[in-house]
């Protein structure tokens, strides 16, 4: 059995390694999620292949890039897909949101505030209101309650990480009030057993007094 | 056997459907390759999933997402890697690529010359240095003259498909004096039978008179 450790910043505490730690937890397979501050990252970067971070660490053997972390544990896991093209799809949505978190990066970095105000502003009225609709009526047209095919993928689970925090601690539910069945796959997600169980534990571990 | 059109811009020529064009190419698998002008984009659009181009289409079913296009078509037809691990490091350098599309199209955009210059000056000595270095030495490790495995697969695809714009459009090749397995890497891509029938085809079509 393969001993996953995963290597990311503690800060942020979502940030790019949570969907991979959402397709683990919700496969039910422990792993060591490593957590390192800032202040260590001039000794750790050069023991990276790319200077980057998350790493999977598997039995020794290093995996750099985040999205290809989550669609490889997503693979040995069950949450891929059932087939080929399921495959392609799920990855198709990963790569979606890959879009959305480097569109959203751009004002979380501006410096001055009432700029970062109007960026973000248009992000949501841009970028993020064409993309609900755009993928409510994929939900639509899907009609089994789930992005890929009939069950719960890594998919659903990148939605939900950058949807959550969205929702919870940068914008507030209001863009997602035309788009109920995201919304409700959102609360699918975060009420399946499994994910409850990681997200409880992240909540009461990272954020005890309830503020993110 | 699938039918493939991949639908993109007319320009850029190479752009975000060239990695799919190589691999197809590769595998010796015929494709229509629909390119449309940007004034039609408008009415396109609508047609697409996510608002976005490349789209592959199979048997009238819509993939969107260059890389995920590239992915799917990689492991349709064993460009992939041959088992998971080297299908995730494959994916890893893929993403590799795409986060120096990302970082290049920053200074592409930039409107002022001078600007535009220090920016593009600053990628090569700061991104591009610091890559080559890294993947010249997993070239070292790997020790089969290709980035995955012992034979081609589209991690080193991506990696020609980018460079090959950077040494001979933008930047010329300098940036690659100090790494001799990546510089015979791109040749061994440019001189594979298939990928130069490809090659030889789309600049005599697109660059008649040589200057692309």
């Amino acid at each position: 059995m393969a001993v996953y450790k995963l290597h990311y910043f503690d800060n942020p505490r979502r940030g790019h390694a949570e969907l991979s730690r959402l397709i683990l937890s919700q496969a039910g397979v422990q792993f060591e999620d490593v957590r390192f501050p800032h202040s260590e990252w001039p000794n750790m970067k050069p023991t990276t292949p790319f200077g980057q971070v998350p790493i999977l660490e598997v039995n020794g053997q290093m995996l750099a890039q985040s999205n290809a972390i989550a669609r490889y544990l997503a693979r040995q896991h069950g949450l891929a897909g059932k087939d080929e093209w399921e495959q392609a799809q799920t990855d198709m949505y990963i790569e979606n949101i890959n879009d959305l978190l480097n569109a959203v990066a751009v004002p979380f970095v501006e410096k001055d505030p009432a700029k970062q105000k109007e960026m973000y502003g248009k992000f949501m009225t841009e970028t993020i209101a064409f993309h609900v609709v755009a993928v409510e009526k994929q939900l639509k047209k899907n009609n089994t309650g789930y992005l890929v095919g009939d069950r719960l993928t890594a998919a659903d689970l990148a939605y939900y990480a950058l949807f959550s925090d969205f929702i919870e601690v940068k914008f507030g539910g209001a863009f997602l009030k035309d788009a109920p069945l995201l919304k409700s796959l959102l609360v699918r997600v975060r009420t399946s057993p499994n994910v409850k169980k990681w997200i409880d534990f992240r909540n009461s571990k990272y954020y005890p007094d309830g503020n993110e």
